[in-house]
């Protein structure tokens, strides 16, 4: 790998072509070999109708990246580790926890790097939120999570659908950072879904869980929300108050801004997992994935009204 | 402990008069002291209304067994193990599986045992299974678990709630004899949950898994069978078919019956429980919930007609 990671990337949708293309552009140590997706092409590399194609016409790859959709993502992922390649999951890693447990298994036993990556993790107050709040004792955590699903995700049913996480696909985004910067486990303990008559997803949700250590953590998603976005994080603490809002990219303490600064979570990520390769190293953590799991192991079904996007 | 572990058992139902009271008397290194339930009472030990109580008036117990519904497991859980109890759980360990590993950090940091049961692993031909296919390569797998849940779990509001496993509680069994006799890990694929239209719990599921190494397994769980009940798992390997039955309590390998034997699970259980109190040792494996949180998080729901008791 002297040129740097030879890479090819599995399902050119919104979120490849918004994020994977530019990060991959502007980070070294990592490059863009080719492209298979069904319907779309992108220039300047070579494109395959499937993975399947791509494998046999590039046996030189060292990395396949997945961004499809989470319900075909284990099998690709498979395919991909058994022909010796380290692997890049876009969130949600898997459609079920156990998937990603046994991709983990795999990677292990093929001596490959497998990295699921969580975005708002990268995002750039986390770091500092998870250093302010490992001296202090935590009493309350409240999540907001509102966001218009018709602007973030136009033209994607697969979302909808069983094994497609609904609004968990953002909520999940609060759950990472969550379980970031919250150094005791996190248990979910109860949770309402709003499902949408025509849909298999919900639209809505509450949640409510507590950390290890007995403090209570509520959190709401909602796709309706229109107008203004919401993507907030506060911490109660026996030392001062935590708020983290705009998706982890701001902070502020006892109402002082601390940080804020532009997204810079994909190329952060591709970082990383040039670092990963180069030590044949795993970095999968299903702790956000397994909260969402739980909601809907243990979640209250609200039938709400149809959703026509 | 001299006289052996002093125990105080929560949820006087039908679980535990049928089974952990009679194992008690059953094994030794251990007694039961106190029982706490909110409408029933147990003959020749002291009885609390509830926990709190028990803890308080029992101040020398060891032990705390829990079998109540596992919509109420964890705080109980939690509340024994902060007082420096050794914990038993009934299964399902909890309501959700974060809910489990909150508990496994907090018995790790009280240094106390916590045991998560699954009793069917400890059904008659279970670890002969296990043997006879640890030096075989498995082509697939099929479950059939199919029970009157009329017969079952007559009385017993909370398995049709949220949280409550419908057809799962019984279903879990299977994929505790699943997980233990299969080294290779599981990764469950695909679901489909038949969901009462006056229920929030399933009463019939299907789900898709396959091993890491990639044979395909099935499982087909149903509560509305009546007459001869089933409790099989069928296994086709490279070298020979087994078939487990009764529960796990039967074995056959290409027809010919090897074990036939009546349930011990729930003695067998306490003489685990009495060695692993001895180590401050902790047993809880969440790979069986996990599988069930798996199938709730991608099932799809399909409606079915109402069901009455």
């Amino acid at each position: 790998m002297s040129g740097g990671i030879k890479a090819g990337l599995v399902g050119l949708g919104k979120i490849a072509r918004d994020q994977h293309l530019p990060a991959m552009e502007k980070v070294e140590g990592i490059k863009l070999a080719a492209v298979a997706s069904r319907n779309a092409q992108a220039e300047g590399v070579n494109n395959y109708p499937g993975l399947d194609a791509m494998l046999a016409g590039e046996p030189d790859l060292d990395a396949v990246i997945l961004c499809q959709p989470p319900q075909v993502r284990y099998e690709a992922a498979r395919q991909a580790l058994l022909a010796g390649k380290h692997v890049f999951l876009e969130k949600p890693p898997g459609a079920t926890v156990s998937e990603v447990e046994a991709l983990i298994a795999l990677a292990e036993r093929q001596g490959v790097t497998l990295y699921a990556s969580w975005h708002s993790r990268y995002a750039a107050a986390v770091a500092h939120a998870g250093q302010w709040l490992a001296t202090r004792t935590i009493r309350h955590i409240s999540i907001q999570w509102r966001e218009d699903v018709r602007h973030w995700h136009p033209g994607q049913p697969w979302i909808w659908e069983a094994g497609g996480f609904g609004v968990f696909d953002p909520g999940i985004n609060a759950l990472s950072i969550l379980t970031e910067i919250v150094s005791d486990p996190l248990a979910l303990l109860s949770a309402k879904l709003e499902v949408p008559a025509n849909k298999q997803a919900p639209i809505g949700a509450e949640l409510r869980m507590a950390t290890a250590s007995g403090a209570s953590v509520d959190a709401v998603f909602d796709w309706r929300q229109t107008g203004p976005q919401t993507w907030d994080i506060a911490v109660e603490t026996d030392d001062g108050q935590l708020l983290l809002s705009e998706g982890g990219n701001m902070l502020r303490l006892d109402g002082e801004v601390q940080v804020q600064a532009p997204d810079e979570e994909y190329p952060s990520m591709y970082r990383r997992f040039v670092t990963l390769v180069a030590n044949h190293a795993i970095d999968a953590d299903v702790a956000p994935l397994r909260l969402v799991a739980d909601a809907f192991l243990c979640g209250e079904h609200c039938p709400t009204t149809a959703f026509e996007d």
